[in-house]
């Protein structure tokens, strides 16, 4: 069961924007267990689009397209299903009733040309758009599914798991005769792919019907889980197996089943009512960015000071002249004194500080690039960790330490030690 | 002359990572000013690849693929290229001796199938790779360029701009007659692109040889200048005239050529010797992050206070219990009050702040989502600004928001009046 992809527009062919839609696709089909054979990407021309659409189609067992669905003239996509499928196109009476009443309601008013969307190819269904005004288009041709879905990324994604998604979950259980598959997401901190998918290696072998996916959400990992079987029960009962297995075979840096490392964060300091400072320097900010990216954070996070010069340590944060002095302001005590002053200032429950080297420039021997130290103060003390990042920009050097700061909280809030070098593949000790 | 781009490998197809190599060879052509004809993706079996490049060669005048150059079992690029081509691989003895060169300098083992990345096409050239192992190819067959470049982003860049760009520029002369074509960027902020594009409406039937491109970088734009002429004399000429004439149109919102907002910023700042700080409530530490993004920050950007909660705008930015009980957190006087307070903690020259309802809930109908209050502190003075930016997501709130404050300091420290209401079209008027 292998699906073709078509992007279509100018836009995403001229690099104007990039193909969210095509990644978006890629993404959830795998996640059905389904494989994206080839992904194919033209602009506007009829010429094209025939093509492409006739060329993917040849291709595969089914196709999804996105755009080219809408009132305006360069709108070809319906002209080349046409001609692909020879099929002429017609238009849908309930569905122009149903754009004539969307316009209305918004006060708009109904031109010749929005018509356009009401049309399709004859034999086809039109799939109803909750979020925009040009139906997307399902149909079955000679054993193949052609789905075409609107372009903008919002219409597309809300069409897809509403409308697509039963479609060809059904599709794919006659063509599997019957068997069903289901999946679940853990996410990771803490640990490369490559060892996480060395401890997990005996584990298909182990549990039937199990197949595992790995995708690095920079600095967070995904672990997926896909289970196939023959009904519901047994499907829950593997991945509640499987999920199990992971997590004794990671052990805590395993930090949710689905949540990113912010949300995790916020939602731990949230049900234990306790709030959360930050002191940043090498971070310029990133911490503070994540964890108000999330709405609601101003109920559990209450204030960064990014002080990136001395002088704002000392004159914001409290931190001695002679500390930096003697120290640097890349140094344990340092780390340890932002975050005391920045609890004290804002009197906050927890508050955690990152001090470090981001580069590319301003490394030494004894303090490398990457190199960044943590300090978490609390109710009952100090910790402070230390931590060299390897890799090789400052973006990604900020985005490894602004998780640390985050995870050592979490790892802090549950109890945890702190996180320590990888164990040996716990299979090998068995 | 139009090109078709490939891209290969499973991870991109399966979504585990974006195609960014797709979408910078996109921009790299429309920059040179060739067209883009299709993108196709697909995995990494030698039949789908053979398959691809066949296709994509017939489109096509020129193609650029990348990936599967490497040593592994899995690299079947070169196979797929021999069997297209009809042309057997041969080893190169060069590119043979400058591998087993570069491993001896990195001190690692010269395994056996590390010389397969040193096999081409009979008839083609190796391009060689300053920042990786695997060569390119570039071949020309029947009147059409072929080029293949290693999948890693870093290499593809760097091979693309050092040894593709020129062999184009030469192929585009030859074919064009010897027309030549240079192109320039200039960034706006504050403007949409459907009132650039209006203002800019006349320019291209004023000035022969001239045409216009614009990409939303959001929340800048970028306006892009392509010309075209029989020499550099004329295209230096033809595109400072048009640089002049755009900056005409647009006026001050024009920021730089080429430059980023926070570049130009950091930029203005450090040749005035200027420091600066900021207290940021609705945009959460990106301003800090925008800012300290860029290496060597720390010279002119103090400190930002990210007070999230009202006590924390007391506590470290001072500001009055009664000034947000009386006026609320998102008002005027709330922003004024931490602009001063961190300008006077910060000990900086100048202060931004930001307060505001970035959504999605929060809003009421005084103070809608979207709404934010800005002051600046300076040595004179404080001056305060508002925006509704009716967008619809938290992100395009927070970005936007963040832009208007860095912009609000490039105004002041060059004397323009605050951002106002678009003009109408300066080419009606005359």
């Amino acid at each position: 069961m292998r699906l073709s992809i078509v992007s279509t527009g100018e836009e995403v062919l001229r690099g104007q924007i990039a193909d969210e839609n095509a990644l978006f696709l890629s993404r959830a089909l795998v996640d059905l267990g389904l494989e994206v054979g080839r992904r194919f990407t033209c602009g506007d021309g009829l010429d094209d689009l025939t093509r492409t659409i006739a060329g993917a189609l040849r291709d595969a067992d089914a196709l999804i397209g996105s755009g080219g669905l809408g009132p305006t003239a360069d709108d070809r996509t319906l002209d080349a299903l046409a001609e692909v499928l020879q099929a002429p196109l017609e238009v849908c009476p309930e569905a122009l009733e149903r754009l004539r009443r969307a316009f209305s309601e918004m006060g708009l008013p109904f031109t010749d040309n929005q018509a356009r969307q009401a049309r399709r190819p004859v034999g086809a269904e039109l799939l109803d758009n909750a979020v925009g005004t040009a139906p997307g288009i399902a149909l079955e041709r000679e054993g193949k599914l052609i789905f075409w879905l609107p372009g903008p990324p919002f219409e597309l994604r809300r069409m897809f798991s509403d409308q697509v998604v039963p479609r060809l979950v059904r599709w794919r259980e006659q063509q599997g005769g019957g068997e069903r598959q289901a999946q679940r997401t853990l996410r990771v901190f803490g640990r490369g792919e490559g060892w996480i998918g060395e401890q997990l290696a005996p584990l298909e072998a182990t549990i039937p019907g199990l197949s595992l996916g790995f995708r690095a959400d920079l600095p967070e990992i995904e672990v997926k889980l896909y289970a196939r079987g023959a009904n519901p029960a047994e499907l829950s009962a593997r991945l509640e197996r499987a999920e199990h297995e992971v997590r004794h075979l990671l052990g805590d840096v395993v930090f949710s089943s689905g949540q990113t490392l912010p949300e995790t964060l916020l939602d731990l300091l949230y049900e234990r009512r306790l709030t959360l400072a930050a002191a940043e320097s090498c971070t310029g900010g990133l911490i503070a960015k994540l964890l108000t990216d999330i709405p609601g954070a101003s109920v559990s996070f209450l204030l960064s000071a990014v002080t990136y010069a001395n002088t704002a340590k000392e004159a914001v944060l409290g931190v001695l002249p002679e500390t930096i002095r003697e120290h640097g302001a890349v140094s344990e005590t340092c780390a340890r004194a932002m975050a005391e002053g920045v609890r004290r200032v804002s009197g906050a429950d927890l508050a955690v500080s990152a001090t470090g080297i981001a580069g590319p420039d301003g490394g030494t021997p004894e303090k490398p690039v990457g190199l960044v130290h943590f300090a978490l103060a609390h109710q009952s003390g100090t910790t402070a960790s230390r931590r060299v990042f390897r890799q090789r920009t400052r973006e990604a050097v900020r985005a490894l330490a602004a998780a640390h700061a985050m995870d050592m909280v979490r790892r802090h809030l549950l109890g945890l030690p702190p996180l320590g070098p990888p164990a040996p593949p716990k299979h090998e000790a068995r």
